[in-house]
Parts: C-alpha cells; structure tokens; sequence
C-alpha cells in the first residue's frame, strides 16, 4: 500500500489552469498533488547570436524553487549569485522535452522561454514543469500565429513527463516527496502524444535495476503520459 | 478622473489570502489588485554571524520578481548572477519596514526570513509586499510561539505599506502601473498601527514638490494604511 | 546639546575644493567636517543600449567607500566580487538626485558619469557626495559646451542634500556619525535651488515619526540646503 | 557501415593507463578511441559540512575540458567566471555513476573527489571519464586502506559506462563524434559489474525511441560495459 | 631631453603626507609627481585561516585605481565583479614587497592589510603605493606597539620602489605616463634600506635588453630607491 | 649538491613533444622534468574589441593547473568562479613573453591563442609553459600561413624562459619543486633567440639580492635558454 493510498498505477490530482498570471503570453498553474509549479511562455521575435543566419527559431527554459517551496529553506540562488547543479540539469531537461514538441524550421527568427517557478514542492517538479510548459507553449504559440508572429504552426504533438521508480520492488507511478525519498529507483521520462520516448532519465538510488524492471516501468510511465495528455488537451479546450 | 475610475483616496482591491503554500510558517499571497505577491516567513534558531553573543533575534528579507511577472520578460536574476539594483533597493526597504514591528530583544538566537516573490506586477510591489509580509510574519511568530522557540511575544503592532502621487498636480493613493509611470511624484510610506511613519520615501519623477504637497500626501497615505491594517486584522481573525 | 557643540540648525563645516583631480572633466574634493568624498564627473559622446535612437542623454552614478574609510576596515566590494546593499541603494539615490538637476532632452547621445569615492567617512557620506557631485557635474557641462559636445546647455538648477534627524525629540541638522547612531529618525533630503523637493528618505530606527515632526524635519533640510547652495556658488565662482 | 568501420557492437580501443601523473592516489589516462581524459582520484580525511556528525563518508566528481580538446576552442570557464550547464550536468552525473560503485558508510570521515579532465574529444567524453574513474577510485581506495585512512574495503564492485544509439534505425554502441552528431537517440548508460543499471540517460535527438528499442540498446550496453569492466580489471592487475 | 625636463637620473617630486585620513592605523598620501595615492595600513588581530596555529603573523596589499584616475574613465571594478589582471598583478607586488619589510615571526597572530587607492595616475602607481605604503605600515607598527597588540617590533627596515626605462636607448629613472608609454624596457625595482634588491620585474615592450643595460637600470634603480629612503626619514620623523 | 644531483647550470630533462592532442592547430607536450604542460595554440580570424580597424593581430595567453597537478588538490577555479591571483599573474606573463615572438602587424586581423595546462607540477610551470607554448605557436602560425590565413610569416625568433635561483648562496638553473621552496631568490628569464632579454622576475624569497649575484644568474639563465632553443629547433626540425 502506498502512502497517499493510491494504486501503483494511480498519478496524483494532475490539474492544469491556464491564464494564470496576466502578462505572459502562456501562463499556467499545474499541480501534481502537492507539487504546483508556475510555467509561463514567452514569444518574442529575435533569436540568440549562435543561430543568426540560420532559418529557425528557438526554445529554451528555465527553472526555479521559491526558497520555500520546500520543508526548509533553500538560499535563494539570485542572492547566493549562482544557480545550483540540481537547477540547471533540471532546466536544461525541461528545454530539450519542450523542443520535442515544436519543429524549430517553422519559427524562423522567433524565440520561445518557458519559465517554471515551483511555489510548492512535494515531488516531480520536473515532470509536473516539462506538463504543464506544454500548455503554456501551445498558448504562447496561437498568440504568435494570432499576431502573424509565426506565419505556419510549429507544434507538432503533445509533451508529458510523468516519474516512475521501484518501491520494495515494485514499480510505482507518479511518487511523492515521501516516495521518492526512500525509492530504489527514480525515473523521470518524457513522451510525446505520437508515440515514442524522447527523454529517460532513470538512476538507481540503492539497487541497480534489471532490463525487465526497466520495461516494467516505461509502461507503467505511459499509463500516465496518456493520462496527463488528456488532462492537457482538456484544459486547452476549456 | 483616474483611469482606473477610482477616488483619489481610494486604494485597489486589496485581499490577504492565508496558508497560501504549505511548508513555510506563515504563507500568504497578497492582491493589490491585479498586483499578487507570495510572502512567506521562515523562522528558525540561530542568528547571522554579526549577532553571535548579541541577545537579540534578526529579522531579513528577500525580494524577486518572476521573469514573467510583467509586460515583457526581465532576465532571471538567479541566471545573470547578481540581482539588480532595484531588486536590493526594495529588499532592504522590506527588511527595514518589518523589523519596525518587532521588538529584537524578545527573540534572542531567533531568526525569520521574508521572502517576497511578485508573481504579477501591476505597480505597487514593494507596498504590497511589506503588507503581505506583515501577516506571514504574525502566522511565523505564532508558531514560534506555539513551538517554544519562542519565549515572548516580539509583534508589537502591525506594519502596512501603501503608495501615494502627484499626478496632474492632485495627490491620489495607490498608484497602479499606468497611473505610476505618468506621476510626477511617487511617495512609498509605511506606517505602524501604533500611529507614526516608520519609512517615507518620496521621489519626484518630473516636478519637484513642495512641503505642503508632501504633507497632503502623508495625510493619504493614513488612510490607505488604516484601510490595509482592517484587512490585515480580518485575515489573521479568519 | 549636541556632540560637536553646534546649534540644532547648524550644519558642520561645508567646503568644496576643485580640479582636485586632473584628468576628469569635473572632479571636487568636498568635506562636510570630518566626511570626505571624491565626486568626478565624466562626459563622453554616447548612450548605453536602452536609449539607443531616444533623442535624449543620460547620466549615472556610482559611489564606493575605500575600506579604511571607516572606523573598522571594510572589505573591498572589487575583491569580494559585488557591491554591497548599502553601496547599490546610494548609488541609485545619486543618481536619481543629479538627474534631477539636468534636462536630458539638451544633452543627444551624451552620457555623463559621477562616480562619488568616500575617502574619509564620519556620517553623511550620500548627502555630501550629491553635493559635490553636482559641482563636478557643472564642471563637466561646461567642458562639454566648450569642446562642441553638447550644443545646449542641460542644467536647470542647483541640487543639494543633507541630513535631518530627530534626536531625543529634537530635530537636529546634518548628523555626524556620533548622533547618527542614536537617532530615532534619520532622514535624507535632496532639493533644487528652484525650490522643491525632489528626494525624501527618511527612516525610523527607534520611534516612529509624525507628520509634524517630518513638517519640521523638512524646515530644518531647507535651511541645509540653502546653506549648500551658496558654498557651491561660491565654489563655482572662485 | 559505421564510418569507423566498426560492427554495430564493437566499441572503439579502449585503454585505461594507471599512475599516469604521479600526485594524486590514484591517476589515470583512459581512451576511448580518440577521447582522452585523465581521471584523478584525491583521497581526504574529513567530509563536507553536510555530512558532519553523520557516520558516513562522500564521494563527488568535477569535470571540465581543456579548452582546445574540440575541433573550435571553448571559452575557458575558469576565465568566464562559471562552470556551464553542459559541465554541471555531467560532473552531477560522473558522481552518482561512482557513489554506486562504493559502501558510503565504510567510509567514515573520508572524502575522494574524482576529476576528468578531458584532453582530447571526439564523443563519449561521459562514459570514458566515468569507466577511467573507476580505476582511479579503486587505486585511491587501495592507498587509503594502505595508509590506515580506511578501516574497511568500501568498494563493492566495478562501475562503467558506455553510449549507445540509433544510427538509420539501428543500434549502435559506443558513438564517436561523427556519429553522435547524426544519431537519432543517444544514451549514455551506467553499470555495475554485479549486473543491473545504475544510471540511465536516453534524448531522442531527432525521432522518439520505442520500449523495444530501449530494450536493444540497454542489451548493446550490457555487451560494452562487459568489455569495460575486462579493461578496468586488467588495468588493475597490471 | 626628457619631456619634463628632468635628468636621466631625476626622479619626480617624491612627498609622503602622514595622517592623511583618521581612521586608519597608518594613513598616508603619497605623490610621485602627478602620481598621487592613499595608502593606509590597517593592524588586527587574528591571522587567515592557512596560518592559523603557526607562530606568525601575515601582511598583504590590496590595490585600486579610482575610475577615472587616468584620462579616459575605467569601469569600477566592484561594479564589473571583479578585479582585472594587471590590478591583481600589482596587488600580489606589492604585498610582496613589504613583507620584505617585516619580520613575520615577531608579529605573532596580527594582520596587517594595506590599501593603495590610486586617486591620480601618471605612471609609477606600483612604485608611488609600495613606497608610500612603506611609510603607513611604519605608522601601524608603531600603533600596534604602543597598544600592545605586538610585543617585539616586526619593522626590519625600509622599503622602496621606483621604476626605471631604456628610452631611447639611455636608462631613465621614475618614467612617467608620456615616457613610460615609448620605453623600449620598464622596470620596477624594490629595495631594501639595508642593501639588496627584493623584487625586480623588467618586460621589453619593443627592443629587448642587454645584461649591461640590465646593470645600468639596477644602478639608476639605487639612486631613486636612496632618495625615497630619505623621504620616508624625513615623514617618519616630522 | 643539488638534492636532483645536478651541476649547478644543468637544466632538467627537457623535452618536447608535437602534435600531443589532435584538435589544436599547434599541441605539444612539454616537459621539464616532473613538470608537464600541454600547450596548445589556436590561429582564428578576427581580432578583440579593443584592436578593431587598428592594423594588427593579437595573442594572449590562459593558464591552469588541473587540480591535482599538485601535491594536495587545488580547488578547481572554475568551480570557484574565478580564477587565482597566481594564475592571473603567471598567465600575463606567458602572455607578454609569446608576443616579443611575433611582430603583430604582420598578422592582421588574426588572433592566437596559447592555452597552458599544467597537468603535473614540480617547479617551473611558468617557464615551461613559455617554452613549450613557442613550439605550439609555431606550428599554428605554420598552419595559418599555409590555409592563408597569414600572408606574411609574423614570427620574428624564438622565446625560452628558464628559472635561477640563489641556493646557499649560490646561482642554480633550473629549480624544481624542491630547490624552489628553500631558495632565497627566486627568478624567471625570458630571453629570445635573437639575444637578449625580454621579461626578468626576480623576487627575495628570504635574503635580499645583489647587482652581482643578479649578472650571475643572468648568465646562468642565458645557458639554459641557449639548450632550450636547441630543443624547440629539434622538435620543430622533427
């Protein structure tokens, strides 16, 4: 039996409210239970010096915790002048998931920034931010197409990430901070809505896991892309 | 008439919501219309360096904006690797007002931490911040209370915030964004409950401005912060 | 009685020297008693990014401390990689106060810099530093009327700051560091000789303050003022 | 065909040569091919503040690379001020890989920090640095229990680490750089010589990856990492 | 003919201004001709963290040239974040020269920091701080003397610095800007009052130089390094 | 007798090794002795800011050590986010002592760049690395002239540095890392193939120094740079 009572192939309440904040172009509140994350999108034209000449576009992201959005608290990286090693992997994933999910040859000279900004941690704030980008991207992209930005439509599928992991050997979806404290194995994975993997990311906290322990678990993590894939679109029909 | 169709002497909607995250002490977000801030407070044994052997508390604060927070996008402090003038400006003024309502010498080896993060800039950040603060510092201090980290009460009134400007020669109260950016002078004051500023800081963007002026203004700024201490009362009475 | 044996509406003895340097344009050695400050003021033809294409100049300011300025040595902000709270908040109130002395639609693509470096502190420091900064600053203008590089001349009037503050319910002018350190209210002034106030700060470390007493504060800063205004006259007709 | 002529799960010459600099307890040249990288381990008594008190020792890893390993010269990061996120990621990554190959808790108040320093790249730099580190541990662990630092062997069994990815649709193992630039999917995986993964990283970088392709590849892997760890055992032996 | 008119074997007007500022322990302004800089020698207890438990004290230097001591303004180095290579170069000189002065093992558990803060530069920085420092570090003994802080004098004897050139195939003493920036060779040159030379670093800029010009700069060296003792006599003993 | 057993004007072993690293338009190995530095230099179009429509190249030199070239581990500067006092220093010079190699106007709008990576320390690493880097230029100099990045040859002779020392009262060449911790003096001589010198060091670890023993190291200096001339012109010859 899990802690939250859940099945092992339960995720927690996963809601995504869009327009949360005025000003950004695509401006979401995604939960994962306890976890709420901030993901804004920002469209703008221009893109960085290394792709100057080069007929696409580019999308970035970046990644935050409020310094307590956890149990104690965290120094605030702007103050300390650094971001941490934790931050930056976790951004530069959220940026590769998200580029998954655009064709960067129908956005010449436009750049896309997906902010996350965790005001509340208890567990996949990665997997909770690369979900819900994904509907402030797809916001953030009509705008561009409604302004004439973006003369054709560069979204190509749906982005999901959801964690998956080995409890007392035994693959569980979607775990909370307690959960995944005492995991042997912590998996994030990142699927697209046409099928297919485009990012795993599985390290074995105690124990290795075995091949089949591995399949176990991307099927398991792809109970829940479905799942969140519905969450998405139902809230960009709303 | 002002654009927003308010009196002169009237202040936004301004709303405290209470327990607005769930791992810090005190936790709020805090609406000066369509200005929202997350203030939280940290409490915790020990002092900085320069207070050891002192028998006294500490009381910082710590201010940021989201990148998205406003009109067009502002670089992550955390990513450039130094926070912006403007940012330390106000944190320092937020630290300052919010120490006026403590008394540090009945929280020896106790320190709390106010963190105020603008999730949604309509002008007013600052003034909104100290007076969201004011209600995560009396949850934090409770607790402490409750917690025996402390052993007296510290509070010794309320702390409130608000803006006041010349604008087209006439002083009006709680500037929003539009109004802000066209005032000829803009005056932050904060007040305690107790009677009496505690921080004024007036600058003139355009006009100098004359005693007589500062003193009609002083006189606006009272009644924006009577109204903000009711609202404060109401939230901790909630 | 006061410290030094001065009346309540004495300030100490004001002078300011210039060409103290010899490569900048405007460069002043002012003392207010026992604080001394190196106020320089650069011209050069250009605008930093954000005025590109604005017909209008700019001007900035920057102020450091040297570290045996003060009683106790303070680290050097260059070796410990960033410049302190203290020193950012000054820096941004020079600024703001010179800007005010200076049209900047009469000055197209010229920047002007004043950087203000306390040599010997003993209370006062920003208020003797936007003193003789603006006599730096009129030294530049002038170079730069000469030589061609500006062919209006931007300054409006005369700004001059000094210090206030209530001690023992008594309000005192032009704190030197002893009665700076007890107190109550320590406020900041900047006026034109147009007349007008353009910059109140004004803190309560102790007691908070009342209107009358802020009315009377502001008296008393005119008196300063008018008292700077006459030695920068003098100064600038030697 | 590979454009190295290689089989679809041949790996390129791999060579590890002990004590190649003579400071560190344990140093390293390991090739992968045409990537170099030297790996030293640095044994310590003492551990990092987080871990005081606790009955455990700690094991981290840097990485970095010689600005002119690659076809165009990277800036130096040193010089830059900051470590990228490239670097971080996989210095985070090097040092999980090897806390798996050691028992934390026999190694109480000790510190080793393992650094690979790359000298040449031509793909894979990850995996090489984390199969050279392995011998470099191995040889700092044999000082220190010579030396009397460690009480017990903390060494559980051998780590390595090797790419695999989709080329054309097929897997491939130990990617070079040529085939790194155009491969579909690149994963880097970690094993241990006990059998089971310990750290698994897979980015489709052009089309998504099936579960049936992850299982082919983590099978390729299991086949390098089996030749890794006869290199890392001869090495040690010799 | 030099440009100023001086002999080959002239140096400026060399003066030392003891108690130039009042705080520090030891405070002079020192000026080779249009050279001018503040040092001040601050003395405390305590050693840094690498000496702690040895039986010594240490002495270092800090150096900074304000931003517009020279013709055209340098950006602030606290401002930039950090300090530029030639300013850390002159810095560890420095430092080096005057623990040259003192005996470290007399001084046991003090510090002593010196500050040269160049106000206003025309070549010689290096040699103008290092002499003058000299003279505030004997200030500051004499300090720590008298308040007990040192129970033996540390003070070995004087130390001077003066710069040298080929210029125009001749050997020149104490360059300034307009000579220094055609030398074919520029040399600083330390020495000690008892004899002996303690630092000397000489770069071609265009020809290089021979051993026997090598010995005609060291004897010019002494002459200059002679007249600064007896300057520094003169100081101590006003 | 010297603890290595050497005469007094014996070198180490020196040696040379080309094309060390693939990447690099020029890479060797250089050894003297235990000290090893892998130095390579890069040839590129353009010029900095700072040299635009001037007609001329630019070379400069970085330096590091890899964190255990040493005895005890260095914290790696790019981890620290800034690079070393010692560095900066030694960087400039290898800097300054490569470009007397070269005549700048013959490279127009070209940059080179020498990198110098000590991987193993025990003496010397400065001089070393000039050495070595010599040998790098040339061969990236050669590989420009040949793609036509150059059109005249920029390279004037050859640049050599060699360390002497007063030990016990006697000039020795070629301290190591042992030798170097007990001298009095410590000196480091550039000198070109042309004749002369070109950057002298010279610094009183303990005793200060005379002119006379200054002419004896020089020419024991002069004897070094002699053999390490014959060696760049074999390796080059090679």
């Amino acid at each position: 039996m899990r802690p939250s009572g859940r099945q092992n192939d339960d995720t927690r309440a996963i809601t995504i409210q869009r327009q949360f904040t005025k000003h950004a172009e695509g401006s979401v509140l995604v939960s994962f239970g306890d976890t709420k994350v901030i993901c804004t999108a920002t469209i703008e034209a221009g893109v960085p010096r290394f792709l100057r000449g080069e007929d696409q576009g580019w999308l970035t992201a970046e990644y935050s915790m409020l310094p307590r959005s956890t149990n104690t608290r965290n120094q605030r990286e702007a103050a300390r002048g650094k971001q941490g090693g934790r931050t930056v992997e976790i951004q530069r994933l959220i940026g590769r998931a998200l580029r998954a999910a655009v064709d960067m040859k129908k956005m010449p000279n436009v750049s896309i920034t997906l902010d996350c900004d965790v005001i509340q941690a208890d567990g996949g704030t990665r997997t909770a931010s690369i979900s819900g980008a994904y509907v402030a991207l797809a916001d953030a992209i009509a705008f561009g197409m409604a302004k004439g930005l973006l003369k054709k439509n560069p979204l190509m599928h749906k982005v999901a990430a959801i964690s998956v992991g080995m409890v007392g050997g035994v693959p569980v979806l979607d775990l909370d901070y307690i959960e995944d404290s005492k995991a042997d194995t912590d998996m994030n994975i990142v699927m697209t809505s046409a099928g297919g993997f485009v990012e795993v990311q599985g390290t074995a906290e105690a124990e290795p896991f075995t091949g089949s322990q591995f399949a176990e678990m991307l099927k398991l993590a792809e109970v829940g892309c479905r799942h969140i894939f519905d969450v998405q679109e139902a809230a960009l029909n709303s």
